[in-house]
């Protein structure tokens, strides 16, 4: 039979031992458990980038039990939650809509229950450090074969915390999109799904003008690989998360465009 | 039969092939080993920060072997050694007190080893990655079932290079307390534990004066948990590890304060 | 049954979600691996660093499936491939040289077949993901127990993409060497192996002139350990990787030197 699988992503980073000592609380609880850490790089206290992450991650994630903790009011008075969603996935994290699009895109919430006051939390509960003594110890009881509605009190799907997350328009032949996502690369993610890209008329080998809140305009070929363009040129492309993003080969998009979350853009053939 | 633990505590970082170098030694000794990284994020060279992380760490890992390397003086005379402690744990590392403060707070030593000629070292043992070629090897072959005299020679434990770790006094009304550790989000933890704490007459939600060796002073509302106070003032908690720390909510005092380890920190009462 | 090994080695870096999502893969695929990370903080696009650090790390990995992801031209039209050698490790990655070192101190290649159209790669295969689309998946087929040959089409070895890696050479009584790799303590390797070191002359515990492309000489002790000299002073010393290094004990050598990868030291005994 095969192992439960426990995946996890945070914005702990990796230069202290939060992770580490989540690792140590599960092996405790399920030794068994095949624990995945998906990244502890989301930026600290981005919710909308930890909620992207984990949503893009979890179609390659086998199912199992899926903690997220980006948490920045860990300690005030938010819920800590498990979802039972419609594919069988769990998902276990703080009530600040970290868990919302993954849970959308897993096919919706079947069953919810507050964790925060869980009889599998450790004792004394800190105020600073809910992924060891909430989220990690709830995980791995469900990931050891505790049932859902045994690990919290009932909620209301209805009454979690959303998110909204910005999405492109199309206005006349411009994508107002805005940029989601930067990777270590500098390679810039904005909200233009496939859908959008498709509807857009951009047209595959041909240039685009990238007009920023700055006023700048540049011009980047719109290709399917980086190697379509020279060293140092910039390229617009479909990203393996399938949604457009701006690249450089061989260089750092986000550094030569001055760009940082939340930008605009605007997109439109030459 | 549950399977092994060894855990890992290092200054290697993970830049570069250290860490995962170790994983595939201990792999091949003892192919069943669960191997925990702790974390590898210790700042290069400090003993203390890494015995602390070790001793704060250990109460959330399974009992396994415990292997921490910050070694300076690798290379050099300084002994390896294996500790059996007396809650069974196995910690493995160089005797220069790394080991020390968490086998304190296990219930001390039991039983000591040199390991630094151990017959289950690989040769040719390097000058320079004793991880590699001593203290790896050596947990994989305890985890797997090697008895712990099998492993090195009898070593007096009084022999053992000791610790010395600050630990905050009270003056009058005065705490006078050190940075010992900050974490990747600024936060600076003091050497106030819980019952120092307990006795200091500090009041929750009341706010308190910190007096800096600089002789700046600033104030901060002592209180549960972050979110008692507005995003980017300060304010004393009791952290996770149940010692005084210093935050900024929603930002980074050890900036603020323009504080760094074993600076002196002088708390009262506002 | 020891269950398979996979690793994984890459300039992916830990910041995104790159290595969660192989890992994820490969668990969905082969849900028994061991998988290991050498490291993912190879510089961006650093085909020769990765070749070094893959081949270094090898002989201590338990066999298994080795893949290694540098691919600056992901996308491209290079051929993606999965190795066969000599001592039944088999290698997977881009065909761009990454691999080539490593395959050759393992006694040379066996089989070679492209994979970039494997059966068993993801589909939609993005133009930028590789190791999720290709390398993983088919790294995990293999590590499951499919035939080589069934994972992509036979290609001659001596097709493959080579690497040509500097190598010290003795010019009178000079060393005329290279810096090959530079680790995050700045210990500068370079290009002289054991065998040169021994046909240099150099002895150990005596003084060293080390000449630098700029026209700077410095002077180090060649000795066996960092203890051997003060902290804050210049050794050459054999390192882990049984290659000749410069390090500053207690200090950074890169830093102080000015050395970057490729630069050329001129090593003769003072």
């Amino acid at each position: 039979m095969s192992r439960p699988v426990i995946t996890l992503l945070s914005d702990y980073g990796l230069d202290d031992d939060f992770v580490g000592i989540c690792h140590g609380v599960i092996a405790g609880i399920c030794a068994d458990a095949q624990v995945i850490d998906i990244t502890h790089g989301v930026p600290r206290h981005d919710i909308r980038g930890g909620a992207l992450l984990l949503r893009g991650a979890l179609p390659y994630m086998p199912r199992g039990v899926h903690v997220a903790i980006v948490d920045p009011d860990v300690g005030a008075q938010r819920r800590a939650v498990a979802l039972q969603l419609a594919d069988e996935r769990v998902l276990v994290g703080p009530d600040n809509g970290v868990l919302m699009p993954a849970a959308e895109s897993c096919g919706g919430i079947v069953d919810a229950v507050d964790i925060a006051r869980s009889r599998f939390r450790l004792e004394p509960v800190s105020a600073t450090f809910h992924g060891r003594d909430i989220f990690a110890p709830v995980a791995a009881r469900l990931a050891s074969g505790v049932a859902f509605a045994q690990v919290g009190e009932p909620v209301d799907a209805a009454e979690l915390i959303g998110l909204s997350i910005a999405r492109a328009r199309l206005d006349g032949n411009t994508l107002i999109s805005h940029a989601v996502y930067i990777d270590r690369f500098g390679n810039v993610q904005l909200d233009v799904d496939h859908e959008q890209l498709i509807g857009s008329g951009l047209r595959i080998g041909h240039e685009v003008e990238l007009a920023l809140g700055s006023g700048a305009v540049h011009r980047a070929r719109y290709v399917r690989t980086f190697a379509e363009v020279a060293a140092g040129e910039l390229l617009v492309y479909e990203d393996a998360s399938r949604l457009l993003a701006v690249a450089v080969n061989h260089g750092d998009a986000a550094e030569r465009l001055g760009v940082t979350i939340d930008d605009e853009l605007q997109i439109r053939q030459a």
